[in-house]
């Protein structure tokens, strides 16, 4: 997926513009830039100004040429760009656990939608949307990518933590806990799209939910509205057998053929899973410019597949990590997806060098980055670049010694060594603080949740 | 594996008689029991009384029963077995992260073999088993099983960090870091067997590398060993597909069908990996049986396979999880791999209702210490087994809300949610501190040893 210049362009943020502007540098420490030479910068630092990097190099030289900057000392840590999570599906977190090891039509309708059902108001996407942030900036997550109910619910709770996100507003051919028609649905997409165009954090998107919950009609007028609108399109696609088996019974082809038949793919569509595509829809995604979003721990726990995710790379395809909803995995780490990924595509494929640690690094940053087209705005530490950037400890016992800082990011960090994190220039987390959030208020509202979810599961029982 | 008593049953700690047995009751949190019943405990308490858990049952009722008991509050937490590492190489933890992302070969030829070479001595894997444990106590493994080099060494470093382990001193047709030749290795090995025959913490074993590195003739002598001595015999098995080619054309038979053969087989015996069985041998090993180490992250890591680990537990094969080096993982969590057995099965059998959390949980735990011959002393929470216990929070953000303990506890919970650690009815580590090791120096230590190796291998390319 390439870059969306117009969403992001007009980002004007609150410095006022009397004020000589402060920089802020983070220094001391190994910065991980993820650039196109993948550069380590021992003892470097960035600098920041507003919501952007204006610079990136060594400590000594940064701190002669802004002798006036604030400091945030990152020594002995590794500075990075914050993580993108290009799938998820946030409000779900308050169903985290309810049901597993389950097939997934005995999930999902058994468990998943009874609750849903019962459930799933604008309050309650509210307050799951703060507990997936609170997780998701605990774990160095600056940016994600959701396709749920009420987005612009989720919209206003993501921007109010600080977190940047691509939100996609489901659209899909039954009757939704936010809009019972699609005509509701599309009208309620297009004031979402429109209210949200220009927010230095949120990106709205068009979320029609799958090739075999849409109809191709409805799939077109999905593709349109993002199209003139300029956002992303994002879809769940070629996601488990039973959908290509469904597909190829009712349309003759197979998923990615079949929207592509459709005219919908093109650079700003984000799909999700990919699991099933075969070579040459490979590289008809690769041709189109589409966007992935590998999910390797949700694909796993489902027994949905593994994605092609080598043979993806191989040919050009932007490809992202993601968690899935919190309920399918049971979190939401892209430190885990990475780790993951590295290890699960060498065992697929019999080959131990396919998914290097560099390469599932750049998936977790700027491969995700791109996916979602905000390559030139987020993913990398470069100059001009977007704020987004976690530092990270690196003196854990699970990390001892340290040979290797790509090595050591991928195989043995976890979530739990992130230390700080800046989204778009502004300090979201810092050594145990959630700076946009109140936790202990999300955590015990997540409790009251999982309260009246359990009893509404057993009433609908009785 | 069937439990080895000679091994255990004369162990006798260092309490006085004289005094009254003062009795520790860990109280008020969520008993995860992992016994036959898998009861759950809500507001439980495990009693301890020396080295041994004296009762197990409602907090309200064993206050009653001991009202002079000191009190460990666990109130809001889970109580339950500490975990299994049913295969490790623990002083390898100080190459952690030297190489990854290679063919077998060139990791071990090319970095793993030079930098052991030049670097592996009594001194360094002392440091190595203090790291390990350091991280293993961390994470709320109890219990690991080793097989590496100086074993003897490993032995007084694992007693004195308090932890529990099978420690296996290796036998191999090839002049090793400690015993040059095959006779002084099993002299030495003797006199291992002998040193901590008796001791409350450390059960001697013998490993035999594997079926390719030790001739057949001293495969039978390490197996005469090992029965005479009592004690566990724990050995590479089944582990790539290299390994059943050689052997299919040296012996014109498969792995475990030739070791068989040689009357190898029993009871005391752990094989480690078991990627290659076919049906007749999971037979095999169910009628001899062995108990089987699984490690699924770093047979993902290295590309060696999956391991056919729901057949091995239908089949009535006792099954335990290990983390296998920490330099092919690349850490020692037993959650991490307990999370990645559950949804390794799930896709590679097309079936998300294998290893359920509980079966994954099992694993971790009592599967485990059945694996090791130890089943009838820890792995559960069971009036006069081993107070082997660990203390696991359950609040964090990416545990909330609870729905179900065992689904939080194997897709949720990671190493860092351990807040104490019981071995033998002694604290090891509470609330971040480390009460038998010296954090700080060893973390200082490994990092001196990450120079001087890198050094070594520096010179070795001049």
């Amino acid at each position: 997926m390439k870059h969306l210049a117009p969403v992001l362009v007009f980002a004007v943020l609150t410095a006022s513009p009397a004020l000589p502007e402060k920089v802020l540098l983070i220094t001391g420490g190994t910065v991980v830039t993820v650039n196109a030479n993948s550069s380590v910068i021992d003892d470097g630092a960035v600098a920041i100004k507003k919501d952007r990097i204006t610079a990136v190099g060594p400590s000594d030289a940064l701190r002669k040429r802004f002798p006036d900057a604030e400091i945030y000392d990152a020594k002995g840590k590794v500075v990075m760009p914050g993580l993108v999570n290009a799938h998820a599906h946030v409000p779900m977190g308050l169903f985290r656990g309810i049901a597993d090891d389950l097939k997934l039509m005995d999930w999902l309708e058994n468990h998943i939608f009874p609750a849903e059902k019962a459930n799933v108001d604008e309050e309650f996407v509210r307050w799951g949307t703060k507990l997936a942030c609170l997780e998701m900036i605990r774990g160095g997550t600056t940016t994600f990518v959701d396709m749920y109910y009420f987005e612009d619910a989720i919209a206003e709770e993501t921007a109010a933590c600080g977190l940047r996100a691509v939100l996609g507003q489901t659209l899909i051919d039954f009757p939704a806990p936010d809009f019972k028609t699609w005509e509701a649905a599309t009208a309620g997409t297009a004031a979402f799209l429109k209210r949200w165009q220009d927010h230095p954090l949120i990106t709205p998107a068009v979320a029609p939910h799958a090739p075999y919950t849409v109809s191709a009609t409805h799939l077109q007028e999905a593709s349109r509205m993002a199209r003139e609108a300029g956002v992303p399109l994002v879809m769940h696609l070629a996601e488990d057998r039973a959908e290509v088996e469904r597909i190829l019974k009712e349309k003759n082809t197979t998923p990615v053929r079949y929207v592509d038949s459709l005219g919908i793919l093109g650079d700003h569509v984000l799909a999700a899973h990919m699991i099933w595509p075969d070579d040459e829809e490979i590289a008809i995604l690769a041709e189109r410019g589409v966007g992935v979003a590998h999910c390797p721990q949700s694909n796993m726990k489902i027994a949905a597949g593994i994605a092609p995710v080598p043979k993806l790379l191989a040919a050009g395809v932007d490809v992202g990590l993601g968690s899935d909803g919190p309920a399918s995995n049971n979190d939401v780490s892209i430190w885990e997806e990475a780790d993951t990924a590295a290890k699960l595509h060498k065992v697929n494929t019999g080959d131990p060098t396919v998914i290097n640690a560099r390469e599932a690094l750049h998936m977790a940053t700027l491969g995700g980055a791109r996916a979602i087209g905000q390559g030139d705005e987020i993913g990398s530490l470069e100059v001009g670049k977007r704020a987004d950037i976690i530092v990270v400890g690196l003196d854990g016992v699970h990390q001892t010694p340290l040979y290797n800082v790509t090595s050591s990011l991928i195989y043995a960090t976890k979530s739990n060594d992130v230390e700080a994190v800046f989204v778009n220039g502004k300090l979201l987390y810092d050594q145990g603080r959630f700076l946009t959030v109140a936790a202990d208020e999300v955590l015990a509202k997540a409790n009251e949740y999982r309260d009246r979810i359990r009893q509404s599961l057993a009433a609908a029982k009785n």
